[in-house]
């Protein structure tokens, strides 16, 4: 009898004599194990430690019928080969940054974040409230792939610099570990982007090899000690106000999990986005105020550089949309949300905020 | 057929007989129903929608096994003693804000909000990361209650005045809705402040039995219709720079509930929380243009005027601290973690709000 048989099988293991006392009862659900593979290395507890946090959370919410196990970038997967992975079923699911595809097509990149974009909220409201969602599961569902927002690294730093950068003139000829379209960007005027993996960054500022890099933010960047070898600290990170990474799920394995646990496995991502943020939000500050005194040099862009990379950028936008009809898509809805999203945060949300900032500063 | 007969009684609601049907298997959990008391009515689809996502949510993770039943304000319990009910164990559950229940100790507001408080992602911050759900657990716990962040607002409004205000003179004899702290706050410059339940407000105001009134923002206060009686609508709402919601679960029920359970709640808390902040987000804006095409007048509350309300908090801070050590303890720990925070999210996250908000405002 096939309902008998399947809850036989679903039994097998390890609580049977308590099964066997207890009452019938319905909603039998199957053992499964899933492998994660993350873009980063298990020494980021904030980024790493989503995909733990998720990982814990379906355990738990199925009673260990569900279970992920979490693997570092390049333990079965190098870091930015992580959607082929889940695509191909190499892995049943990963943790990553859209952006990293960007090579495939520029389209992933909503998924993360691009220059002077929405922040956190205003990511998460496009997402779950904004019609992003929608847009990201159609781009993602062409690779076999469903996507479930899991951790947001918040607004980032500029990054790390050895010299100032007083005008647009000083990005001429700098080589700087930047990833994705600000190096392109920031190319227009001359700067040289460098693709370096996180170890690499001291040593490269250190022997000269590159003049200035950016990683994330400060409770992150401490670990990387950059603040020894190029003390002036930029802000803000006008080509990340956000960064959203993704749990990435192989389509037929998603498929073929029973309702619980797909709704055990989107609750699980919400929370350990919730947790990442919390995390960053309430850990920068102290390692902030470490990296200052360190000697780290807090810096802000001049506003002419600024205005010149946002020129740059919606330049880029423009030629991007031009010959790319599925990033055109995408741009038209996310940057009409953008303008609606910033015009009312600047309202009451920020005047908020910056009173609140003049306050603080004027009582320290 | 079992199976066949099972889904069929399933779906009327009564799992019973399928369950008697139906053989021993692992992790066999009980059926628990709860019943949610909500502080707000049905057509806050923002507010009492978090509990309704919350109760599907839960649902769906556990097969249907435990199910969460909501109930509107006024339904079970009146909208205020929404905690009372719940310590009592006359409903399971409810949803709420700590606030309410300054009255028995205004540390019951750190739950919430206090004038010129945390953010909306520092509040999440303090609870996930920073301390403050040790110090809401250990509060609520007194109670015989669990607490779990499930909703927040965002910045709310400054409210609807007839009159504008220019001067700190303007708020003598100003006859305002407004609730808790702020009220007090105000009063020590004239202000009278008034409790008044939601629908009582387009009246009072025609009437002209109240000058003001505040609620939430463009999206809630839009429902209210308070924009034909009093068009200038202030910002910001510094006495809520967010307002977090809370659900009250009482102690026994939660104890009593599997660990299963206890993780899907957790985990759907998180997720109803997400969804609330992206809807008030994602809406708010289309809400505020409407209202100004309505005529309403957008206006900032004057510098000295906050300045005045500011000192005035200060005051009330200090007071409350001196004759509450409960409160002392819970303000000592979150006015240091607002200083931290505040003073990290103004270098590089509200540097980013703002120039895309100049940006943006420009290219309008």
């Amino acid at each position: 009898m096939q309902r008998r048989s399947f809850l036989k099988q679903a039994a097998t293991g390890s609580a049977v004599a308590g099964a066997l006392a207890a009452p019938a009862i319905v909603g039998a659900q199957p053992t499964i194990r899933w492998r994660l593979a993350s873009s980063y290395p298990k020494s980021l507890d904030t980024l790493y430690g989503a995909s733990e946090t998720l990982s814990k959370l379906v355990s738990a919410g199925t009673g260990g019928k569900f279970q992920i196990s979490v693997h570092a970038a390049g333990e079965l997967v190098p870091a930015l080969q992580v959607l082929d992975a889940v695509q191909q079923g190499t892995v049943d699911c990963g943790s990553t940054l859209g952006s990293f595809y960007f090579g495939k097509d520029p389209t992933f990149a909503f998924d993360t974040t691009l220059p002077f974009g929405l922040n956190t909220r205003q990511m998460l409201a496009w997402m779950h409230d904004g019609g992003g969602m929608a847009l990201m599961r159609e781009m993602y569902a062409e690779h076999g792939v469903v996507n479930f927002p899991m951790a947001n690294t918040g607004a980032q730093m500029g990054g790390w610099f050895r010299k100032e950068i007083n005008s647009l003139e000083d990005l001429k000829g700098l080589k700087m570990r930047i990833a994705g379209v600000a190096g392109t960007i920031m190319g227009k005027y001359g700067l040289v982007a460098q693709q370096l993996g996180a170890g690499d960054l001291y040593p490269s500022l250190e022997r000269g090899t590159i003049d200035a890099a950016e990683f994330a933010g400060p409770y992150d960047d401490e670990r990387l000690g950059l603040y020894k070898v190029a003390k002036n600290y930029y802000y803000p990170g006008w080509w990340e106000g956000c960064a959203q990474v993704s749990l990435l799920v192989n389509q037929k394995a998603y498929d073929a999990l029973p309702a619980e646990y797909k709704s055990v496995l989107e609750a699980a991502s919400a929370y350990a986005m919730t947790e990442c943020i919390a995390k960053y939000d309430a850990r920068n500050p102290a390692a902030l105020r470490r990296l200052v005194g360190g000697g780290a040099v807090l810096k802000a862009f001049p506003r002419p550089v600024l205005d010149a990379c946002w020129t740059a950028s919606q330049e880029w936008y423009a030629e991007t949309a031009g010959k790319n009809a599925k990033f055109k898509k995408v741009y038209d809805a996310w940057s009409r949300f953008r303008t609606d999203s910033v015009t009312w945060f600047r309202v009451t949300e920020n005047t908020f905020d910056d009173y609140l900032a003049a306050q603080l500063a004027t009582r320290r």
